[in-house]
């Protein structure tokens, strides 16, 4: 008999936070996750090797970006995205909706599906609900998006209706065409499909309701961190977490800040993946277990500090807080990879620390210490 | 008793390439050596761990840029560029000379020194003789280069007859202010000499027996790799090494591609640097055993090739040319650091292999082989 996709392990007794674990054909994912993002076929500024000293166990991929380059037909003949790059472990890949709509020019959408010109080369390009599936068959992630449409914030409530109407078809769609088709390289792939409904209550309380009916192996909360205040964000996951399946996993797309994070895995996710610490670490920004540090400070020209003495990386054991500065001020391409490598350290302690929290019951407590510190050096 | 600084180990009977060891406090040399060039503080685009994985024994600083940045009042705080960047094996540092010819704007030269703006803010400074030592001193590198004027090619005679007397004055201040002044940080220091003399045979000749009578710990041939035919330049460096004392090593400043370090290697110089490898990298070209690459050739899209199968380096143990091409085509930095990595990899092989060859008595065999692979591609 087969092992079950995902078992929830236990729940926490004074709020929804959970730990459980997702067993893929590319190793076990222990949950509450952070999934660094692979945009391109790489973790930005990270050799995959790093990635794994740091015990990532699941990153991401986008489907838009593999789609445009290297294209389809590379993965076919590699035997996938595992093989390209050089990953062994599990990868989710996204539907690449969310890229049509924020980085494509003259999107035209249908019930068809949305029709972009890239904005690479401005060729035209169709993604639909089955298209979108194919092209997750060919990168072979172990885990899949449906194709959605993420609404803007703020948007008309007749708008987000007509909306949900359109995503919720396509997640059938690509439901079906899921099983009508197969794994292409011998490893097992997921689905999920993606709850909208913008800020309406009522709207994500029906789309989960909805969803919920299909057997999808786990449930992605889509349209949220879109510009939204926090609390509005907060308010939204419950509705959802309260309205999805207890026994799959939920996956909130796009979030966010440390702060972000735990709010919502108190709230019942499972799984987060998010570009802030990559993008701010080549920006000069880290997190670190005292609070957010900005490199290019002018008072840390002389800091023979690390930059965290609490959570390990390379970064922080071997590299001061003056060195990483200078690295920022002369834009040493070390500077991003060192300043990377200490993001995704402190986000995947964040998520394991979470997670022993929870098991011992000390989650909230330990939730509000983090916070207190990280927030008031923000 | 102390080590020699300089042992010569052995010299091949059919040409003048030899082997010998530096011994510095922070570690052993074993020559003929590559030097990485870390321009900054940190070798572009590698992690100083990834410098010790492919066994880098020395690497290069450069004191006109870390004089302007961080600055040596950063040094002197850190207690020398070894602790501030957290490499504890040698580290060379050039005078700054050639920088300031190359890089700053409104030089003026005159017997005291070099004055300039640099050309990161346009403030004034003057580097003397004096100064640099003092500035390298700051550094705490092992091996320091004493000020000259590295001249351009081609140079009117009566031009480089002047700039080397310049030179020769500016090498007796250097090596007085080194006898007059102290290491900071309690590991030993040494001073080189540079020969200069442009292309002409008698004012190389005269300068390297002139330098010979002090008593610098190593020679070095500068003014060479400046635009000259690649002929012309290993006449000079035959003129040099026959020159110059047996017992010391002898550099070949900012020298040059895989021909031209064997070539010269063959002519009995110990010790290379150069940003080839680091640069090239960086603009796609890897250096392999069967020649140069362009990563970014169309012809790779598809290839699941290593980049070389016989020089073992992280890059080529785990990625494809498909891949690397990939990140090449995306601007994506790990194709920066996968490059480097190799190309770093290979110069030192080569000259690790060198040593092997000319120990073993096939050191003129093995370089015709090389050769006649790599120039076919190049």
């Amino acid at each position: 008999m087969n092992k079950p996709f995902f078992t929830l392990e236990q729940t926490s007794t004074d709020c929804k936070a959970r730990v459980g674990k997702i067993i893929t054909d590319h190793g076990e994912i222990p949950t509450p996750i952070f999934m660094p993002v692979g945009t391109q076929a790489t973790v930005k500024a990270m050799e995959q090797r790093e990635l794994k000293e740091l015990d990532a166990r699941i990153i991401l991929g986008n489907t838009y970006h593999l789609y445009l380059r290297p294209g389809t037909e590379v993965f076919q003949s590699f035997g996938g995205l595992h093989k390209f790059m050089n990953w062994d472990r599990p990868i989710l890949t996204d539907s690449g909706g969310y890229q049509v709509f924020s980085l494509s020019a003259n999107r035209k959408l249908s019930s068809e599906g949305a029709m972009f010109k890239s904005h690479i080369d401005g060729s035209t390009h169709l993604f639909t609900p089955e298209k979108v599936v194919e092209i997750q068959r060919d990168l072979g992630s172990d885990i899949m998006m449906v194709l959605d449409e993420c609404v803007d914030y703020p948007s008309e409530r007749k708008y987000v209706e007509d909306s949900v109407k359109l995503s919720k078809d396509w997640a059938e769609r690509s439901l079906k065409h899921f099983n009508n088709t197969q794994q292409l390289y011998g490893h097992k792939q997921f689905i999920f499909a993606i709850g909208q409904g913008g800020m309406h209550k009522d709207l994500r309380e029906d789309y989960c309701g909805w969803m919920s009916q299909f057997d999808f192996d786990g449930y992605s909360i889509g349209g949220l961190s879109v510009g939204e205040p926090a609390e509005l964000m907060y308010e939204m996951t419950d509705i959802c977490t309260d309205n999805l399946p207890i026994d799959k996993p939920r996956y909130l797309m796009g979030v966010g800040t440390p702060q972000n994070i735990l709010e919502s895995i108190e709230r019942g996710v499972d799984m987060f993946d998010c570009v802030m610490p990559t993008r701010n670490a080549r920006n000069g920004q880290i997190f670190t277990s005292t609070g957010k540090i900005n490199l290019k400070n002018a008072k840390y020209k002389f800091s023979q500090e690390s930059p965290d003495s609490y959570v390990k990386s390379y970064t922080s054991e071997n590299f001061s807080l003056g060195y990483l500065r200078h690295l920022f001020m002369t834009d040493e391409i070390l500077g991003y990879q060192l300043a990377t490598i200490h993001n995704i350290a402190f986000y995947l302690w964040l998520v394991r620390t979470a997670r022993e929290k929870i098991i011992s019951g000390e989650f909230r407590h330990w939730k509000k210490e983090i916070l207190s510190v990280y927030e008031s050096k923000v």
